[in-house]
């Protein structure tokens, strides 16, 4: 059990991997989660707190630095004292699939900002807090991002969201060769398959089979256990992905 | 020889790669050069048109798709009924080298604006017409994107210019599997080492050694190979790099 | 807690991770373990079985085929009924640090003895198993590879070695392409560092620091944690690497 | 116009690669082929030396220490005091497609010997003397490999060609990194495709299109494209696919 001086945040806690890293992480601190609008993050904030551990939801843009700043100065008030154990980056946005000729620079514009650029606002937030953290925290204070297929592949059509996922990637892997030797332990995570929620049925392929999309309760144990890894051994990145996805 | 209906154009001509792609594509093709300095272009254009070949130079800003919409306004008065055979994206910019806790916005969003966002531009513009210069070019047409070290590596200190240059190549990537079949060649060349300019000399490690610097030559001679290969063997990807240089 | 019916097997138990995966699988699971030696196993043996847990060691070439028939024929009788729940290939051998004009074919032989050569043995023999445990275990049956640095990356005077990692890899790619549909979980680990064993102290740079080498047990946790992901997400690539290290 | 003091070899001089690279080569060079059956290369070598170029076959296992030793022996008293340019390794061996467990142990070891254990009786035999040429040679003496889709990538049913072509891999990024700053050019082709040639129309999937399959004399093109490089800028690995491939 981590001490109760330190707690966890969720960027992007509205998707399915959000909300279970968000159950995942509480078991050991009280989490914060941040999503652009109230009901992305009620009904889990309820779930945790009626259930024996602590979540406080914040109404905040993780992308932008000013609603960061006023995020960040809620925490310090609700929670006075407290230092940050754990930091997730699950921002989605930016996500299109379309021909490239058909493709606005508005668009290629949203999968920035949902990345590199958001992720730059949370990362330079978050980090000098997580480097407070690492003379007493009991594991290696922890930056975590999440990323997909499209981090590492630029398939047809996926231009404008592999630009971002892309950029997003070279961030994390300069932080991790920046940070780790500081103590904080930077990863990123390729998630590489549909994310099983309810409400994500219908928009990515099963598969055709049971266990054919993520199990978002699987990323947050993989999630829990980058956080709980030895300085002396970090991974940077994982992969993930369901048994019969084809890669 | 190629068609003197063909030309090339040459975004980011005032590096020393664009100026030596410009000289070896004028051996076949009237050439554009795009450069928001005129400065930057002047001697090479007067270079080229006065050694028997065909140049022009267009002060404008390649990433800006309102200035990009004149130039080629202005080329298709000058060059009437010429026809797009290689499209070559050499724009610089954004780079940086500095801990992230010291890096600004407005740097990352420099280097994305130099990458993603002006490549996009540049791209948009440029496919369409490349797809239309298909049936009757006698090579196929080719759109190249010059790379860097950063564009497979975030290293420290280098992070909010790796996010351009890794969201660069997605684009290159996403985009070489979408036009490939149409007809188009898009390639991207991981330059791994410093070029060889007299203006660089100061700024890039000459690795110690005579040729321990990329001669931009060569890689104008990698760019024309790219272009002239048959569309049954398109290489996407091209490393290059001084022998000496440690990868 | 798996069920007593299931057992785990390691190969090359004589190295730190070998012993330090025999311990941690040895807390769910009777582990077998295979080193060429006695010596290698003798005392980790005798720890698990003195502290509650079960190990059987066995003197066993585990890259030779009939060497390991005649060890799952001992396995069969010591363990009747009991079923393969986890498999991990950690046999070293092959290390060679020279220039290439100085290496020996049987240098590089080596290397792939201990890679490719000795992993398809122990694969061949293992994959049946792994795959009748498909219906009832209660973890995805799991094969996991050990692998370096030399697994990515062909360094000067490492190719011999290199080329025998990077082999390992290309198998644990396609048998995970091929076996993951059925049920069976294979994972590659980069181990990116030296690992810290009392008899490595020496041999490998400890990066000057504390922790600068792998702490064994942190890989072996990673193993347990391969095993036990949800065959929904399945996790096929992690690097490990010491918070100082380079990469 | 390279001097007529130096030459080419080609071992793996039966396939399409093979006898495409020996004519392009023999328009600057007296080029050497290698095959172990001299219907491979007879006709080519006829059709070269009758077209004014001068070929030499010589029956070899390109794969073996004492062939090569014995057929470099036949080179010294053919061609005396010519030093060597350029050495191209596109052996063949090892292909095999099918479920691992189907696989024999016979079967992954003629993938290794195709592939990194001939590779590496090549290049033990030829580096001594590319070396000697660097002092002297108009382009930087080179060493090609021939890699293929299995070279980065283990398909399923693919796992023992793979593991020759990954390992083959391993070898020449080892050597560049070894070689380079001495002077000689390592380069390694990933022959993404099928090869167009008049045996290989059943073998391998046309796509379905003209120009489906790569055009051996392109990859001819690409190879003297990589010899020809300035030693400030050498490419250490290119890509080269049919424009409709998937990748």
């Amino acid at each position: 059990m981590a001490s109760k001086t330190f707690y966890a945040i969720i960027a992007g806690a509205g998707s399915g991997t959000g909300r279970a890293s968000a159950i995942r992480f509480a078991k050991a601190y009280p989490v914060v989660l941040l999503a652009r609008r109230p009901e992305s993050y009620n009904d889990i904030v309820s779930e945790i707190n009626s259930s024996g551990g602590r979540a406080i939801g914040i109404t905040a843009d993780a992308t932008d630095q000013a609603a960061l700043d006023s995020a960040f100065q809620t925490i310090s008030q609700t929670l006075p004292g407290s230092k940050l154990a754990a930091a997730i980056y699950n921002v989605n946005g930016g996500f299109t699939r379309k021909p490239f000729l058909d493709l606005k620079l508005e668009e290629l514009d949203a999968s920035l900002d949902a990345a590199p650029r958001g992720f730059f606002a949370f990362a330079q937030k978050t980090l000098p807090m997580l480097l407070e953290s690492v003379p007493d925290s009991l594991y290696p204070p922890t930056l975590i991002i999440t990323g997909a297929t499209a981090s590492v592949r630029g398939s047809a059509y996926f231009g404008g969201f592999a630009a971002g996922k892309f950029a997003l990637r070279a961030l994390g892997q300069s932080l991790a060769r920046e940070f780790h030797p500081k103590g904080v332990h930077v990863a990123h995570a390729i998630i590489d398959g549909g994310i099983d929620t309810p409400w994500g049925k219908d928009l990515v392929m099963n598969n055709g089979v049971e266990d054919g999309k993520i199990k978002p309760e699987q990323i947050a144990e993989d999630y829990w256990h980058l956080h709980i890894q030895h300085r002396s051994g970090f991974t940077h990145e994982i992969d993930t992905r369901p048994f019969v996805e084809k890669f």
